[in-house]
């Protein structure tokens, strides 16, 4: 099949662009005007983000053309209706999958999905022989969950949020925890280390990536705290007489890695293992967040723009001396 | 065997007090003096409260003669040791738990527990069939579950905090509930009974309530969020082709029961009948825990004395005529 | 007279629309450019919201043409300035109050008012005769008030915030309270009732309502609670013999209603009453927003939009089988 | 009458003391032993604090000899019971009030109050003529109420926490709002000078300052921004026309004077006197707070100690050359 | 050199409009489309604000044509872009500093700025002789440092935020704590002046303001307070053995004079003149700032628009008897 | 000179005891009774707290033999007094400070400063040539300082609160800083190494460590930001050339180490290296802040008490099987 290449990103279209590309249908409602006729309401995406549209004509057909969720080919005009873009569509025909890059559509990891899984199961091999381990073997035993976590992304915003960016903080806490555990005493290296690699683990169902990221019924309405305690008691009860005491120890380290009440956990963290884990899971969002915010500035640019969400501006330093 | 009678409280000791009578061991540690001498740090219980006691003597005998749990004889004499009362224990021996009158040691609720049990059974049988009676349905069936669920306290402190208050809590709800669903329109009678009933169900291992009443280790690791999400996630495993929606509807309200993630919901209520619950739970605890704290004045007060959590005295109104 | 229909509203009009259609002139100010001439600031208002509008030519007759409140008949161009929408106006005349259907410019309740009154009353005839009883029937003999208060709405956005609202929305909250006050001991049930009536009795003079809501002079400086404070110990001065600490309690409940200070209460509730009534206008303030939110979410989402105040989606279920 | 010279303080009791002086019985409660007999528990207060005590023997004759309120004579022994002092009584009895020295029962202004009010009208009669002068004059006219004013505290605790406080609170306020009221254009000062005398004119009712000072059941329930606008109501309605709008900006400035919702103003300041008033309130009641605060320091210290509602220790600088 | 008149501010460009006229050239970044070609994203600005713009043609010699800083004539054409007006660039030409008028670009005090300093420094040489005085002594002796204050603003945004705002917000302060000074005893007069003199000295190299207000790197990393610091403790260096406890009391009002650590203060005030200062700087902050609030409203007004950062519309009155 | 043994240590005193020891006299301030007579108030210290004391008689004498800060040889007996110890005092005369243990006084690191320091100063041999590497050269080549570093603590209550603390804080963050430093890309190592071993410098002045920690004067009125910003600001200026943006990069993280302003922080954290020193520094802390809470858990106890900071129990885990 010949692939098709896509040639415009969302956050290229401007008022007055006429369209004719490919985009994923994200959501397709129908509606009625005042007058009795009806209209459709869409929503594209790729990987620049979403813009909204309109179908005037040839209703009923184009409704019947693609679901949502279909790569879709649409020819359009964008216009500004109440301050926002909209695509006023013309005509809509769904696409095959096999001929459109997937990439263009969702962000992915620049790394080698293959390796960072490698390098974790690594620290996972390392372990003590225990219960500790069989669990993890529990886990990489699954495929259908290994599949999901390799795949996932760790965030709908924010920070790793790109398919495999689960993977990608999993494996970066995970070393991390590797180097602080022996700077401490009383501190558990095993029991951090599975921590560290089960804490987002609910993240695989909270999120939906498809085409696109978003979050799932079940993640708005449970949370991945509430996945994670599902999923890794099932794990548990895969584990043939795993001590209850240290299954409480591994489920409390999912339900306080947030580090209070106030960001979502139920309770605070109450062991060495579960402080450090909390700290290590906030400098790795933190630094991912940043730098890539970093990333997206003017090359030249001594300072970011302001960041609304961690109210500052951050300092790059001096632009490279090729600049203007 | 005879009922032993007791004759003496915790609140009602005072420096200088020679006492001999019955306790629960709550606490029982060894320690060692400067000079290498071992002492036994103790902890009394009974429904009034606890206190502290140390043993000088015969140390190790007393410490073999109980284990902590166990009903004791206590002779002892009250000191005050920096500020708090101790007692310092001459004799120590273990009673049968048949001798002794359990109310002595931990307080119950004052109402039929029986007859509270059946009320709430009457209103999920008049549930609609389906899903959500076959869960209720799944869980009476549960023997052990049903005892400790009859037998739990809502709290350790602050309100319901004897044997029974679960139940007691959860009833008020179920039928506060059943009240106010019919106010409103959009919502789902069955449901909002459902999540009254289960809302605290993980309260029955977050607390222990032998012969006193305290926090469990998994009780503090996890909280009865997620004790409870585990609770209802395995019943419903129960209940044949139980819809995963309805089952992350049922989770949710467990999930988002304390209203915001400040008060320790990973998730805040996002349907009706959770927005419903959050309140109802608020509402029954809130006037549980006025009207006990209203009890503990003086019969004669206009005001109770400063409530320390709510940051206000109370109004209760004119002492009655036959005061001083 | 012959009425005049609406056509358009003014949530429809987008940038290059030519309109013609009756509206209320909310707001008027003169301006002068910096080569001196004047110009004239409008606003125009609907039920559907507002929009601004200027008028560069023919000023002065213009602004002698009516006055803000009045409903006039405009001729404009709609078009964008710095982001917003604007009507550039080209002629605007004064229209007959009874020429237009007061229902296009203010939105009102659906149910029927009468009836709702008269179900209130019936809750009040209902009353233990006495002092408080003796207050409703001089609240109920004040024809302009309870004009006002049949009219008023119950806020300005947010929730109630039509004709009717206020009216609407107190009949709930005291079904409510009628429905609870019998569930717990120690609860003043005509108190409770009392209070629930008139907690908010201070909007029919926070609120101005004629053509527009908004909020009147008294209103922004005096707050509702100032105002009903001052309007109940009017009424309870025309009752003999209204028992003093009984005032106070009635009081209490205008002052504490919001709860705590941060909502605007300068004491929070101290009677076994007042923290019920709390919580009914809560729940009911709270439903009332909600349903009307889930209502304006579009026929076939299982999710509301993002509800900024609230900070959160909220799950509405599966749409109609009807839908696409 | 001979007056009769208190020669103990509360302040200085201590367990073993034994007491024969006058003091004031503030409270004064029968309760019920297990074994059915009766007691009394009481409370004394001189201006140096609160002292609790308990009648074991001669309970009736001894309940019957006095009224919470009155001045007694107490034979009492002081021990401690649960970490406090307490009074054992032997006996008791009423004293004339004629033969105490009020200034031993609760603290007083040491400024002349009869200069300090004198000053305070001086202010208002160089007030432009006019509806506020008159509504002052209305004020300085009712003798019961400016009887209540020159007597009241500004405060239970805190700052100007005795006989007179208010006034001087008042007064220093009413002149710092002269100064300030020049210094920015578009203030009023004549309204800023009301606001100045009346923000705390509730706290004439909202306080108790017989013998010792406390909240009123009407101070707990209205607070005294409700009890200020009724007072401020009934004088606005004594003054022949009135403006409507000054009395709600007069009106504003009581119910916006702590500045904030949080600090239990319903509304916060949104005029320019309001503005100023909520600083100036807070300058005169800190300043006053602090110096109270320091006052009490060891003379030779060079730092207070730590003030736990602001949360540090205040710096005073060099001990007099005199100290140690 | 003649001077050239600017006809067009930043504030009245709407998209459409033709312009050839002098700004400051902000920014210059140079960026490259997909297809490999430069362009230069620039900021123009003028004492009404900011607007971006880009040049797609002719980019390498604009670029060289001016740096950020200058002044430059443009000759460019007003659109919409993403909902923000934009500027397309024709032409952009360096213009001569000495051609302009530097008021047109940025906001400068209405005051005279010799006459507000000769106040300031009466009001110096009227302190007690002895090391406060001649700290004041070693400031204005320092050229460079008060040709800075003299020039600084205030703030970027918020309140006196114009060339000579900082002169002018410092002397209505000094002057202000001249007169609460005498209001209380126990307050140094002069520490205070000196606090209120040089609480915002650190502002003068915070800030940049030359053609246009913003931050420096040093102002963003370390903050007003950190410079303060640094230039009174070179100063306090400069006089001769100043003593070290008054040099921390100094200091003390510059580390603390934000009033609380959530406003940047790194210790809240610690003595009577730091409380003091504190206030003083509250009051003239957010008078003025509500001032020039009001003065931004349309002169009929009877409120202003709401202020997003105090929350709350302000209260302005009656407009002049002269509008429409 | 024969050392004195220390036999007895504040925390074991109890009322009733007699004493006859050396403490630190910390405090000594003389008070006047009602009747005039002079007496003293006292404060000892040792390293396991402080304890009150009051001198009746021979206070002149006494009171002249020793001054604040000054060993002493007290004979007193322990009593109390409203519900706190009190040493009533009989004879106390000086010692000399070569006779007495300073361990017995003061807590100190168990670790070896020396090989602490060396370690340090290994890491900073190991820089990149340049100003950096220069500015740590001139910090170490400052005896005095050096010799401050080494003994300051780290904090008064808290972490790390004993003689070396904060070389042991410092050495561990440095440390951390170095394993981190390596993980993520954009980050300077030597300028976070830089950062975590200056970043508290103005401790060695904001606490006094001679005899007993306490907060400075200029600690108090400056803080250790305040302070540190000094220190390095000269130290800096004894680097030839030092750049002026690198200073400010190092002062930047000076200023946000404690991460946001309302923990003190001017400014927060906005480079990647102040970012990453911010959660060292927090992990250090806390780190050691709970393992030294630990430590003072019963051995034989799963859970520590009730931490009042950080609002709860942590988990130590089994006890070992020597315990009862």
């Amino acid at each position: 099949m010949v692939e098709q290449t896509k040639r415009v990103f969302i956050e290229e279209i401007a008022a007055g662009h006429h369209v004719n590309d490919i985009f994923v249908l994200a959501e397709k409602n129908m509606a009625h005007k005042r007058d009795g006729n009806a209209y459709l309401n869409v929503t594209f995406a790729d990987k620049t983000g979403r813009i909204k549209g309109v179908v005037w004509d040839n209703v009923e057909p184009i409704a019947a053309a693609a679901e949502a969720g279909d790569f879709v080919r649409v020819a359009a005009t964008a216009g500004e209706f109440r301050g926002a873009l909209q695509m006023v569509v013309k005509s809509l025909a769904a696409v095959e999958p096999d001929s459109v890059r997937p990439e263009d559509f969702i962000a992915a990891t620049t790394r080698n999905v293959k390796q960072m899984f490698e390098r974790l199961t690594g620290l996972t091999d390392a372990m003590q022989p225990g219960p500790l381990r069989d669990l993890m073997a529990a886990f990489w035993a699954d495929d259908d969950l290994v599949a999901q976590f390799k795949r996932a992304p760790a965030a709908k915003l924010m920070h790793h949020a790109y398919i495999g960016g689960l993977l990608e903080h999993t494996l970066s806490m995970a070393l991390l925890a590797d180097k602080i555990a022996g700077h401490y005493n009383r501190v558990d290296r095993d029991l951090l280390l599975v921590g560290a690699i089960l804490h987002d683990i609910g993240k695989t169902r909270e999120l939906s990536y498809g085409h696109s990221i978003d979050y799932t019924d079940e993640g708005r309405l449970i949370s991945h705290i509430g996945i994670g305690l599902a999923i890794v008691e099932s794990k548990i009860g895969a584990v043939k007489d795993f001590p209850a005491e240290l299954a409480a120890l591994v489920k409390h380290m999912i339900v306080s890695h947030h580090g209070a009440r106030e960001f979502g956990s139920p309770e605070p963290p109450k062991t060495i293992e579960a402080v450090l884990l909390n700290y290590i899971d906030e400098i790795d969002s933190r630094m991912n967040s940043i730098r890539e915010f970093m990333e997206t500035a003017d090359p030249s640019a001594r300072w970011t723009s302001y960041h609304r969400l961690l109210e500052r501006h951050f300092f790059i330093g001096d632009p490279p001396t090729t600049g203007v």
